[in-house]
Formats: structure tokens, sequence, C-alpha cells
């Protein structure tokens, strides 16, 4: 996939799934916090189960086209790992991308065992999403031998976002629940997709321009060009989340107040399942 | 012990204890899990004595057994450290992997005490095995120098592993009970096993046919390989843990239900050893 | 700004804020701590979070005054990033210290928004302050390219003082108003100004008499300065903190005792702020 | 201080703390646990207040006549820094070390302070012992700058040992108390005493016999035999531990019972001091 759009791809899940993971769980924190006021009946714990076992269909589902477009593009290796006529490994890179696909896929089938049934333990998805983010890290890490200063460079930065990630979520099942974890993996989520559309843009410009990738005036900007994606992944996670407050808040004020009795259980429903673990 | 058995064999011992391992939690997690059920009269807190017994006391012999060969195998040592007639160590690859098994041996021993005695602080063993893996990684770190590209890379990344376990062993010490943590500890070492089997297909391969240990493609080719032993061990652990939950569930649905009042004290039992710490 | 002055300037907002730390958090901790004496009445939560208001609100004018100086003294890019008649980079230096700057004003108008409304979640702020503290660092670490020995050691060794700044604000969102970890941040502060002078003075010394950048011996005696200005700074926040302490004594033994019933309701209200999160 | 005598001194310093923390640590463990059986009364509040003061008192006289000798040996630096006739820093050896002794010197008066008065937050003591153990770690950090191989290799794992020794410091501040930690501090003090001896033997041996720098059979040993001292530390601590709780015990068993209603009071003091931070 070295070319622009194999970067654009990536980027582009990323970039969804940060915003994505933003969103719900601005939500799901406005909604345990405006409790009292009523909150517990916008996302009830049935609610949430079923968003959680559709992000893991989702996830199982591209993580599946992933593998296979890797397998069966035109030049593809097709199943096939080594060239005994030409004794050599067969398209060693398109088998790193669906190894890489097969961890994520692992983790959205942990995401739909964990909230479609109630045997395997709390946490275990989260876990298994930090397994994949640091297995991506971990091929990108033994990928880079040999090749341009500045290509180096920017797969380097990469690490930096999934290794992150990665951290994020083994934070998160000893703190699961604590929404600054949570809108900081939207954030490192955000990071690498808008920094896997970056490295498209710089190894393979659409302008045509290539970048000189051994000045070193380069690598400099480069690097800031990393803290900006940042400072913008931190904007859009901030702006999503207030815009989810502010909805919260104005659709609690237009309803009517319900009554204690019939509220509570209704709102132990909706909180018991971060407390459960 | 550089030839395909002197891999194979600690490759088993890690993989039969990685099999423990995942059987022994999930059996225990599943207990608890379902005590209300009367899952606590599957294992009581004395089986859990007894079996941590025999789980220290089988690591000690092997440990001492290994010690024993390494010193005493034809070409070995035999207690002899430094030649004086050709003045220079002897053999210090053998006494490294007997001092790689003295650590595992003082494991085995801190089980035994802490489970059989009531002296020692609760944690020490998970601490002290942690130790014995962090001293294998920590020999293998500094065994290296001087070999070619594919021999260091595939020990460096048996280093993952071993660190891996090291690390998780301590966080044990401070999250004991964590199931996540009991499996990962597992999987850890079903990967360290598979993965001494495939170091020794790749540097003594039992066909003949010599792998190019300083070829770029067979370096990318034996990272991936790593995820795959990875993936393998993340399976191997879902399966035993889910055959697990089935049996100790189909089990229950058979027992009858006992009377309250007789179960509550053995449950109690059941639970205490691990929130004694 | 590679001048004398451009190492001052920063230089001297760190000390002033690591002094204004150790004061701010001394005195919380002596309000906390002698609250059965009244001391809930030096300090209420309404004083702390004008206090904090305050703070970020001189956070944030600061870095603006920053960002704009370095964009328009005389030599700044003026906001132009590329030189399209010479085919290079504007000044990239005044940009980087320009994005370091940027991070600061993010951290402070999270200050300004988590402590003047009820929408961001706690914790936010030091957060966003770990991220301000480790963009500067991680701005750092790619920053020195093929400079000289000395001038590469003193800047790693500031690289200490803004990662372990980091790591301190990361921890403090987990563990809130632990006095040791807000003092810490406090003597790190200080060690990284007065370090910024130290490098001021050794690499444009204001005498004239410029050091040798490559001399081992230099190298070493650099290294020691460092732990001296860690003991300076560790003594500054012991002397400040006693100072408070015994201020805070001293009033409470003047103050007419309160009833107790007036008391409890402000009591509460100061102590609130730590313990929501 | 390169001779044999310069690394025994501080080694001897380093094995005696080692001792003395195993045996204080585990009477205290002790105490703790037989508390129902009275053993409140081996050691009261007071008493270990008494105990954590002499050893304040005795580390800061240690550590000061340390940076006196440093500087007023026939051959130190007294006091003088730089060489204005030779323009080059004075002794600069002599210099690092008595900046390690003036960390140790602080900490010594950390503790003084901490448990003679009640101004400071409890935890201090084992923070500032950490930055102590940190510094020593970093000085020897950038100290091994151009030396042989094995000259360096002896340092470097020395620093397993004090950065080891630091992270502990770091967890007992959150984790006070735990038996654990506590061992463990005290057998990386062993350790890094015992290799401060075999330092010794191997740059300075007194048979006269010099060891080769630079083979490679000689630091395969070494790292080994590292392993050794860890080993041996180990074991030390578990015996010096289980004397300890044997004489406790024994003694338990001597001692009449007292009535309950006196004996609450002193275990509350008793118990009080771990649990008020």
């Amino acid at each position: 996939m070295g070319n622009f759009k194999g970067h654009a791809l990536p980027g582009s899940f990323f970039l969804i799934s940060g915003l994505w993971w933003a969103g719900k769980y601005s939500l799901w924190y406005a909604t345990r916090r405006n409790k009292s006021a009523g909150a517990g009946r916008l996302t009830t714990r049935a609610t949430q189960r079923r968003v959680e076992i559709f992000e893991g269909a989702v996830m199982v589902s591209f993580s599946v086209i992933g593998m296979l477009a890797e397998q069966f593009v035109p030049d593809g290796p097709k199943l096939r790992l080594y060239d005994y006529t030409e004794q050599h490994w067969d398209r060693l890179m398109n088998w790193q991308h669906a190894t890489m696909y097969l961890f994520f896929c692992l983790a959205g089938i942990t995401i739909l065992i964990v909230h479609s049934t109630d045997s395997a333990p709390f946490g275990l998805d989260r876990f298994l999403l930090g397994i994949a983010f640091f297995n991506e890290g971990f091929l990108f890490l033994y990928h880079l031998h040999g090749r341009d200063m500045l290509d180096v460079h920017v797969h380097q930065l990469l690490l930096y976002a999934t290794f992150g990630g990665a951290l994020t979520c083994m934070l998160e099942v000893f703190h699961r629940g604590n929404i600054l974890l949570e809108l900081l993996r939207g954030t490192l989520s955000l990071l690498q997709g808008s920094w896997f559309w970056q490295i498209g843009f710089v190894l393979y410009p659409p302008s045509g321009q290539l970048w000189d990738l051994k000045n070193h005036n380069n690598m400099m900007f480069i690097t800031m060009c990393y803290c900006w994606h940042l400072a913008f992944a931190l904007l859009t996670v901030a702006v999503v989340y207030s815009t989810v407050i502010c909805v919260v808040r104005s659709r609690l004020r237009r309803m009517p107040p319900m009554e204690m009795g019939l509220l509570k259980p209704r709102e132990r429903e909706g909180e018991s399942e971060d407390e459960i673990l």
C-alpha cells in the first residue's frame, strides 16, 4: 500500500473512530453527571449495550474487509506467503497490514462477546483494543529499516499516537469509566488519523512535487506539524464534547421531570455497567 | 544448549505452565463469580492451597532438574567455574542457564512457603516470580553481543514476552486476583513457550536447510510471525477460558442447590485468600 | 531566540510559576490540615476558584504575548511559514517556540473553563498542563540535531525537568490534591527556570568568555551543576512551604475561635473541590 | 576515590542500611500482624518515631562526614571548584561524590523533620530518599564516558540497583507501609552494597592481578555475577525477616495476655502513623 490511498484509507478509519469515541463517551458522561435531572432516560444500560455491540460489529466488518482487500487486490499475495520459485517471502507488506487488521478484528470480536454475553470479564474489551494498538505500533517499529530520514521520522512520530493509545487502553482497564482517559483515546485516534493523511501528503504528494526526504529543515517542520495535529485533535474533541454537553442540557430542560420513585431503578441500570468490574 | 533440543525443552515448560495458569485462574474466576449458585463447593480455599503447593513443588523440582542437567550433561561445566589451566571462564552459557533456573527455583520455594505457612506476606509469590522473569530477560539482554542480525532479533523479540511477564507479575502484587492480569500472564507464558520452539526452528532447522541470518526480508517475516504467535496464544487462552466457564456452568446446573445457612461459611473461606493482602 | 535574553525570559516565567505553585499549594494544604482550628476561613472554595481563574488568565495572557513576540519581533517570521522565493521554511525556531506557547495557552484556557464553569471534567486542567509540558519536551527532543556536545547536553538535562513535570501532572490527574505531587511540580518548574538561566550563561555568556563546548570536563561539571540546581529548587520550595505553614499557624492562634455550628458549612465548601473528581 | 577503599566504604554503608531496613520493617510488620496477640507492646508509635529520628540522625552525620572527607582528604579539592592558574575544573570526581552525599544528607534531614515535628506531609521522607537514589544514579549515568568496556558495564549494572531503589521509594509514597516494597528497598540496598565491593575487587583487585577490561567473557561472567549478588541479597533479607518473625512470636508466647480494655488505645497509636497519609 505504498501510495497516497493506502495512507488515506486507514487515516479516515481512525478519524471516524476518534470522532465516534469522543461523541459516545461525552454523551455517557453527560448522562451520568445529570442523572438527578433525569438524564438516565437518554441512555439506559440496554441502549449502551446495543451501541457497544454495534461498535464491535462495525470494527469486525471493517477489519475483515481490510484483510481481504490486502490479500486480494490485484497485486496482493492472495494468501500465498512464500514464493517457492524465486525463494523469497511474497509481498510481506500486505501480510503485515493484514496482521494489523487481524488484531483489530480480534478486538472487535471481544467487544461483541463482552457486551452480548456475561461470560467474559469486564475490561477485556479495552485490554484487547490496547493489544491491537500495541501490535500496530510494534509492526511499524520494525518496519522502517533502511528508509530515508524523513520517511523514518514521520512513521516514528506515528508511534507516539499508537503506543499512547495502547497505554491509554491499558490504564482504562484499571480506571474504567474515567472520562479523561476515554477522551484521550479519542484524541489520539484523531491524531493518528490525521497524521496518516499527513504521511500520505508528504511521501506521495498528489501535487506531484516531491519533498526532500533528507533535509533537516523538513524534519524540524514535520515535528512541529505533529504538534499542530495534536492541537487540532484536542480542539476537535473539545468541540464535540461541549456540543454534546449543551445538547443534553437543553434536552433535559425541555423534558418534564419524572417522579423519583419511577426514576430510581432505571438510573441504577444506567450506571451499573461501569461499576461491575 | 545451542541446539534445537535446548530451545524446545524450556519452550515446552513455558507452554505447559501457560496452559496450567490459564486453566487454574479461569476455574477460580468462574468459582468466584458463581458463588451464589453454589460454586464455592467446587474449589474451597483448602483445595486452592493444595493446588498452589503442588504448583510450587513442581516448579522447584523442574528447576533443580534443570540446574543439575545444565551442570552435569556430558559437556557441562560440572560446577567448575574457572579453567585455571587455560585461564578462562568455563562454559559460561551453561552457568547462565543454571542461574535462570536458580531464580525460578527461588520463586517455587517462595510459593511453597507463602501457601504452606502464614509467615510470609501475601503477594511475595508473584513478586519472586516477577523477579525470576526479569532475571531471565536480563541475562538474555546481555547475551547477544556479536551474533548475527536475525539471531539477535529473535532473542530480542523474546524479551517482550519475558519483561512483559515480569511487569504483569509486579502489577499482580498490587492488583491481586485481577483475572485479566492472570490470563495475561498465561498468554505471555504461552507466547514465550511457542517462541522458544520457533527460535529452535529458525536457528537449528531440523530439516537442515539453514535460514539466511542477514536477510532483511527474513527479519520482517519473523517480526510478523511473532504477532501471529501472540494471536495464537490469545486464542488458546480464550479457548481454555470458555471451556472452563462452560464446564463449571453445566456442573452447577446439575448440582442440587444447597441451603444458604450451610453455604455461607464455605463461601467466605473460598474468597478470603485474595482479600487478606 | 538564540541569545541570552531568549533563555532568561522563559526561565523567569518558570521561576515565578514555580514559586507561585509552591506558595499556593502550601497555603491550601495548611488550610486543609488546620480546618478544625478554623483555617477554613482563610481560603474558602470561592477564593480558591478566583485564584485558579486568575492563574489561568495570567497563563493565557503571557502565552499570547509570547506567541506574538515570537512572530512579530524585528527578525520574526510575521506569520509567514514558507519562503516561496528561496524555497525553504522560514524561521522555524520562532515557529517552534510559538508552538510551545500555544500549548501553554491551551492549558491556561482549560484552567479558565474548568474553574469558571461546571461543564468540564475535573482533572482536565492538570491533564492539559501535562500535555503542554510534554509538548515542550517533545519539541526540544527533536531540536538538537547536529549541535555541539555541550549544547546538546544542557538541553537534554532540561528534558528531565520538562518530562518530569509532564509525568507529575499526569499523576495528579489520578491523585488530585496530593501535596507531594503539587510541590514536586513547583520544584521541577523552579529547576527548569533556573536551568534556562544557566543555559543562557553557558551558551551566551554575558562576560563574553566562551565555554569550550567539546570539553569532557565541562560536561561533567554541568551534570553536577544540574544536581545543585535541583538541590536549590528543593530548598526554595522547603523555605516557601515552612514560611506559609508558620504564617498560617500564627494567624490561627490570633483568631478568635468560631462556633462550630457556623463553621461547618463553610468548611465543607472549602474541601469539596478536591473531592468531587 | 578511584581505589579499592573508595568502593568498599560506600558499599559497607549500603550493606549496613540494607540490613537495618530489612530488620526494622520486618519487626514492624510482625508487630502489626500480631497486634491481637499483644505485639503492640513491643513497638509503640513513640518507639517507632525515636527509631526513625535515630535513623535520620545517623544518615545526616554519615553524609556530612562523607562530604567533609571528599573535600579535605590530602588530594581533595578543599572547596576549590575551579583552578584559575591552570584553567580547568578541580577534582570533579570528589565534587561529584560530595554531591551524592549532599542529597543523602537532605534525605536524612527530611526524615528528622517529618518524624520530630508534625509540619511536613507524610511520605516526604520516602520521596527525598527516592530523589537521593535517583541523583546517585543520575551522576553515575553521565560519569562513564570514555572508560573501558568492563568498567562501564559494572557501573551500568549498579544503575539497576540505584534506579530500582529510587522507583521503590517513589512507589512507597503512594503505597506506604507495603512490606514488600520496604523489603525490596532493603534488598536493593544490599545488592548495591555488595556490588560496590565487587566493583572494587574487579577494578582494583587487592591481589594485584588485573582483569582484562576488554574481554567479552569477563562481561558475560560479570552479568551473571550480578544475578548471584541479587540472589544473595534476597536470601539475606529472607533470613533476617524469618529470624525477626520467629523472635517476635516466641516473645509473644512468653508474654502474659493483657486485658482488651488496656490494649486498645495503645494499638491504635501503634498503627496510626501509616494510616495518616
